[in-house]
């Protein structure tokens, strides 16, 4: 699905992304989508993926929606001022994939939702979230 | 802090709390608290601390809130439902402290609210969730 | 829209659905629509519908959503136990659409999304919740 | 409790405050307390009050607590960006009580935390949101 992803927008991989080997695959404007294999690093008390590996996929798709820019020179950024997650269901499959998309905003505040899957189509989460944006630079 | 943790309750590192060093250092009836050095390998694209952190520290500080019995042998277990993490602002310290306390439930389904400061004292974050109860192991 | 709506199925008003003139206009499997008209009375102190006004109807148009059995005699109810209501923009028309879908769950608890727009198509909310059911009477 | 709000702040109901019979008994510095009688008007199809009227009055709570100035003839708007409402227990009063708190925020977006209960003391729901503020007017 990496055709979805312009190689000029690939950005190198920040410090949380390569500990947890996320992978940015899809970007265009409005939508992100990243993934990660479900590495038995990011397990829990229970042994199922740990809820804050949902947050963490999900915050991240819905960041980059809302800061796509298409052009590698202009980096918009966006802080998270809100993000709510509901966990539907368990992964069966072997890998996380998180889709944001931007549902609406302003200059200055704006609203995006997600969607966690796994490899099987298995859906494990939504969520939605307001950002903040911050200069472009 | 660590003295308001019974040490017969001490459970080894699950593989998401090695990976990030959370360590729990309270845990009393309806309350936890977990603690993270603000790691380099945490930070976003911008230099900040990821916000999947802070919901994973929440996440995680508000399930043992809900889940103490006092007895080790009693191991409860939760499922987050929903889980709402608010971004107030911007560590200032070099470590990250999240409590959790439940605000309520019953046999099913309960309540946590959480709090994310830094070492500094700064209020970082503020959280709810709902959770399920899985059967006592 | 109103054949989206089995007569059958129809009820009396609820008290607050009187009160604020709030009438269902479709119920299937999974999903409901719920609407009223944008009367001066919701308005809040900034002569703007109040807040709490798009949360009563999506919460409304998703409790619907997860409850529809398709029998007029097994009426099954849902309690909410969590609600986040984003508020995108503002109205430009004269009445609310409230829809809600139902998103997963299980026996005991599920989940919907809703979207809140006008007659004239502008989003002004989105939301997701959680439920408990109780038992069908 | 009405001793909490300074006289010279009492503004005239808007129309939905007069529709539910919404009253503020206090309001200072980051805090703001709303209330109104549990009126079968806003009862929902199992006869419980409708999540919306908890949505309503905590909303409201938290609204007046991030946009008190002390000064009458500087009043202080905000728009309610994002509302999360956890549902905790079921009134026994006869009256609900709503408590908002500002937790923290800037010049432009600002957080708070709500808890709704009745006259008897029940802690019904909490609840947090995010506001942004419009200018002064």
């Amino acid at each position: 699905m990496s055709d979805d992803l312009d190689p000029r927008l690939k950005e190198p991989p920040y410090p949380l992304q390569a500990l947890l080997g996320m992978e940015m695959t899809a970007w265009r404007d409005g939508f992100a989508r990243v993934e990660m294999a479900l590495a038995p690093a990011v397990m829990n008390r229970q042994g199922l993926p740990h809820g804050g590996i949902h947050a963490t996929l999900l915050d991240t798709a819905m960041g980059y929606a809302v800061c796509h820019t298409g052009d590698p020179a202009r980096r918009q950024m966006a802080l998270t001022l809100s993000l709510t997650v509901n966990y539907l269901g368990q992964a069966r499959g072997t890998r996380l994939i998180a889709e944001g998309t931007k549902t609406g905003g302003g200059a200055r505040t704006c609203f995006a939702e997600g969607r966690l899957r796994d490899d099987r189509g298995t859906l494990m989460a939504t969520a939605s979230a307001v950002f903040r944006y911050r200069g472009i630079g």
